[in-house]
């Protein structure tokens, strides 16, 4: 036991007011403040405004602890910063741009103050490189904490992008490599343990692994370069583009499309790209595992007109992994042209 | 034990489908389509468009099990009406008429699926009769019945209702009588019993003020009435309106609106409306507090112009219970002139 008094108590005692009990909802709330737009915070409701011409797009997801995180994988700072870039790569996701979002936060009396300051100064850093600000937000008490996140971005009504409007044959484009989030997690769990005799340069790519993990990217900057390559051709009817985010996983993404489009894909398994030094740790079996079935990249997947996509590629976000067709099934084949296929099918996770 | 599993088990065994674990959480959203705008689900976020030269309203509320309600006080259907009608009078108390709303939700595994479909359709229901929709949303596995919700609005810029734009001499409106949810929930609580011996006519009552406090309604329909009276007044400039809803209770909305537009007022005791038949049942120093401290009545509190006030009265919604003046102090005065006041304070719930 005193090794458990020894690693807990003191922390306890040292700061007699460290808990949001111990400082009251008031308080809470002025120290949260600063971190949230100017203005946002004493009136019943946010007053914002989207560009003129400009639809609204608006994405809510409600994490909890021990289901979404916990303090074995991701600090504070990192549940702030995931939870914002889970809410904006779906932003991103639709080709719109951030404008803002509410946050409701459930939590237990006995949370620690400096637990939620860190919960916010991720979420504001998020939102700081990425768009948008706290515009509102409500606390109240939970058994178990909570973090309900509700973004707001605004797109032209050409340039939103839906799962149904893909057709054969399209180019399919995913930015990212996918995996890094699943072996960053499989590293924060224990499950991965890198070896001394791994290949060189491994612990690198590991700690890139748990920032994927812990810090993912909202692709907003490879939905710029998108728009900057379509722009370019000028006088050109804006194309429809189709595509998705790849929260659920890269598989995941490409048969939601397939299923909202009613089209199949040819999806070429040696085009697909793993994440620097991980076959070489995992094995490519797994690591393509991951990338097709691990989730949580926030990448984009999308279907482009060839010309579109030859140009897209050449950024340094995209990579063309296969074309769209008319089959209606999601085929992986070992190669292009390759006559060997298998099929790919879901893999996913569900709540209840 | 015998008891307690006649009790529990045969609830379980006759109904083998009919907790949202059994049925899993992808056939659970198809369960709650239909309560949903058309379209709504099936892409990463939802597309909405809110109208030409309005600014855009935003406002979260955050709802756990046994902090905000319970299988005791609300039913599942009222669960959802109550928090529709929440996040609801937050718009109407901007000023603003609604759009639409997301929903997330924390379920224990063990939730009945009729407990979920009742909830939505609590939730249909409130947006049907007072405008919107539900848009989007997010199901995420929870130790506790957890649901939080962003209502999003729309305003013309001067139209807009702010809490800090009260001066000297204007007269304080509110819509309601306040104090019958509390009313309600002491019903509900069994902290209130009706006697036999109750005035005639108090049952009847009683059941207005347990509906009070179970299916709120958000003050669309006086936000009309009160433009109608200020369009009337052709040619001139729209006035500034000052004002809140009085979700913490009426008490709460003036020394808010006091505080942020840094005036006082004058409050009569006894302009101030009660329920029909609540000061008979509970005597008239109970039903005034719980008019001033009691909360969730979801009315508005506004601060007009005199003349403004006068016509906006003379509709069905209003009462003038005072004026603002420069004295920074919210004062209770026993009749209109009297010389003899008190000061209205704060008893704010805390969360934390």
């Amino acid at each position: 036991m005193e090794k458990v008094n020894h690693l807990i108590l003191p922390a306890d005692l040292s700061r007699p007011s460290n808990t949001i009990a111990d400082l009251g909802e008031l308080a809470l709330i002025e120290k949260l403040k600063p971190f949230c737009a100017a203005g946002a915070i004493g009136d019943d409701a946010a007053i914002m405004k989207a560009q003129p011409q400009h639809k609204l797009v608006v994405t809510t997801d409600m994490l909890t602890e021990n289901v979404h995180f916990s303090g074995r994988t991701t600090p504070p700072y990192t549940v702030g910063w995931r939870a914002v870039a889970a809410n904006l790569a779906d932003i991103a996701a639709m080709g719109a741009m951030p404008i803002g979002i509410t946050v409701g936060l459930g939590l237990p009396g006995h949370t620690p103050l400096n637990w939620v300051e860190e919960l916010y100064r991720g979420m504001a850093d998020c939102l700081n490189i990425h768009g948008g600000a706290i515009v509102g937000g409500d606390l109240c008490r939970a058994m178990q904490r909570t973090v309900s996140i509700t973004a707001l971005g605004e797109v032209l009504p050409h340039q939103v992008i839906r799962r149904d409007r893909a057709s054969p044959v399209m180019t399919v484009d995913q930015t990212g490599p996918h995996g890094a989030s699943s072996a960053g997690l499989a590293l924060l769990l224990e499950e991965l343990e890198l070896k001394e005799q791994q290949p060189s340069g491994t612990l690198s790519y590991a700690k890139a692994w748990i920032k994927a993990h812990q810090m993912p990217v909202p692709r907003f900057d490879a939905l710029k370069d998108l728009r900057r390559v379509i722009q370019k051709d000028k006088g050109a009817i804006y194309p429809t583009i189709t595509g998705m985010d790849s929260s659920d996983g890269l598989a995941n993404a490409l048969l939601q499309i397939s299923n909202s489009s009613r089209v199949g894909m040819n999806i070429v398994r040696s085009a697909i790209p793993l994440p620097a030094g991980l076959s070489a740790a995992v094995g490519p079996e797994t690591a393509l595992k991951w990338a097709l079935h691990g989730g949580e990249d926030f990448e984009l997947v999308l279907c482009l007109p060839a010309k579109i996509a030859e140009a897209f590629t050449k950024t340094r976000f995209a990579t063309a992994i296969g074309t769209t067709t008319d089959t209606g099934i999601v085929k992986l084949l070992s190669a292009e042209g390759s006559s060997s296929s298998t099929t790919i099918t879901h893999e996913s996770y569900q709540h209840f």
